[in-house]
């Protein structure tokens, strides 16, 4: 029990900008002069429309999307877009290319599988435990869409620039490290992202579509399964996740108006997981666990010398305020993330605690 | 532009108790002592555990319901369950029957017919403009399940009780009345509920569901559309909508503390829709559009001499303090949307405002 707020390094949901939170409350029980919260105005009022038009130009403006592409909000997480992408842009012979860079890809090749649609696994970084991201990728001529998981939030590796796909549209799963960089949007043809890591809180996915991928996908699919129902009805064939989509404008409000844009967000992160990497490599107590040319700007995984004392570091730092440094179940370790909205003052604490603990358990 | 709350008759998303809000914005930069926003906790912490084991043994014991049933959360809104009903419960020579009562319904059997489910529309009201619910319905025999929207929003009829399917499982479409009075559980295999009008904000569908349904079910689903993951996981195999959940869980809580459980919170709805049907009865000015023995507790649909009339009423009223008035865009006229948060204090203040409107505009 605190009374204040801690350092929060959650994988995700995750820490999102105090100035959002703050602004949240403050009109929590009358929004926008309404006499209404946030959560009680009708998704069909002048309100919300102006709320979920103004996320899609702020998201529009920041990645400097020009008209070919729709900013859709679906419901589901990343994990319904799994099934969605081959649902929608597979049929008969044609072929998808996935790049499997660990558990989050696997897990959208696994839902291609399941609708026993074509699809081949080009390159894969299994052989040394998803440590680092495969290049020199033989991707298929005449491929559909290439599959991409941009960032591995449990192996902490990121692919630091995308590869050339010799024109296939890349459908990429940013749901880690959407809106903290710059994008050449001409390699994408779809971009998806749950919102509880980079954007707003769980339950809203931004799906960022080529609307030349609308043209030859699959008719006759449940409506809500339906890419081209989101984008003929602005995300409002039915309720939308209102609650989602207002954070979701305030995050990217937050990140024109207070952080100065992609390029100004990007060197923050560069900067602030510049500063935990250049700690570890420093010095030989705490170990990273992706290969340097990998590593990931959003989290950044570590190891102790032991387990008993990476049990130890978790419990001491939570006791001190810093929350969110288990590592995920599946890999055991440490693990900071630290997404946009991660403060320069939260790696600073971050930091001399680790020093401290290092001092104290060498 | 107000700084004062309003009456709000929306349809949904609709108003909420006071009381709920004030929870959430009090602790919304600190949740119960975490140091993090409700939006800020990871769904695997205990924090989160706490609070969707909460909301699951509030749902149980305010329905009575005993370990037959799955409490689950899904997303999509009520809109990807009339998709996932047939796909998951329907396979072969499977039939369903449907009840059609509108909209909802109409919008749910296309579903079916877009899946190619064998299914049976077995009553419709079509016939009287949606304006009745219908009875002595010849229902299949042997068929999986029975089809039903308990309650029109649009049309304002709702059923007063639920026909003998002759032990067929009723699945049932609630979003409009769920938790508004107590239910015989034992003539449902499936409930479901967007949450935007009785339980929190938008993005988040409760589904209550009998476990044997799960036995026959299809496999081979995608993942996030096969009710099993979320029977298997907690409604966690991915991060859930950790916000919808909590608000819910703070909705249940009012309705079992503050309210005392489903019967008064049914006797309270009886009285403040009798108070509106009543007076609109006693006069010549307005009329329901719903015939009397299918009349909605939780929307009151009514219609002024013209539509004229109608558009300055429902100016007036907004401009009075009384949101939401305007009926659905498909059919017009008047609505009062009253569902459980709506209080005989509001109810009141619109039925003082149409006498004064009946006796200026005569």
């Amino acid at each position: 029990m605190t009374d204040q707020r801690i350092f929060n390094f959650n994988a995700g949901p995750a820490a999102l900008p105090l100035q959002v939170l703050e602004d949240i409350q403050s009109s929590f029980l009358n929004f926008n002069g309404s006499g209404m919260s946030i959560t009680e105005i009708s998704h069909r009022s002048s309100y919300f429309d102006e709320v979920i038009n103004d996320a899609i130009a702020r998201a529009k403006r920041l990645l400097k999307l020009d008209d070919r592409f729709h900013v859709l909000f679906v419901q589901g997480g990343a994990s319904l877009q799994f099934a969605m992408i081959p649902m929608n842009f597979l049929s008969g012979d044609d072929i998808a290319d996935y790049v499997n860079t660990g558990t989050w890809s696997t897990k959208a090749i696994k839902e291609a599988q399941i609708q026993q649609k074509n699809h081949r696994v080009v390159a894969s970084s299994e052989d040394r435990d998803f440590s680092y991201i495969p290049t020199d990728i033989p991707f298929s001529k005449g491929a559909k869409y290439v599959h991409l998981t941009s960032n591995n939030t449990i192996k902490g590796t990121q692919f630091q620039e995308f590869p050339d796909t010799n024109g296939v549209p890349i459908v990429c799963d940013m749901s880690s490290d959407i809106f903290s960089r710059p994008l050449d949007m001409d390699k994408f043809g779809m971009i998806y992202a749950g919102a509880q890591k980079n954007l707003g809180p769980s339950g809203t996915c931004m799906v960022i579509l080529r609307k030349d991928l609308l043209e030859g996908a699959n008719a006759d699919l449940p409506s809500m399964l339906t890419y081209d129902t989101y984008a003929a009805k602005n995300s409002m064939y039915n309720t939308p996740p209102c609650f989602g989509i207002y954070t979701i404008d305030l995050v990217l409000k937050w990140i024109e108006e207070q952080m100065g844009g992609l390029a100004q967000m990007e060197a923050y992160n560069i900067k602030k997981a510049g500063l935990l990497y250049d700690f570890i490599e420093a010095g030989s107590f705490y170990r990273t666990t992706a290969q340097a040319d990998s590593r990931s700007l959003m989290n950044v995984t570590f190891r102790l010398p032991s387990e008993d004392l990476e049990k130890l570091f978790v419990a001491q730092a939570t006791a001190s305020g810093l929350g969110g440094l288990k590592g995920h179940r599946s890999v055991g370790g440490c693990r900071a993330s630290i997404y946009n909205a991660a403060t320069m003052e939260s790696i600073t604490a971050l930091v001399q605690f680790m020093e401290s603990f290092a001092k104290e358990n060498k």
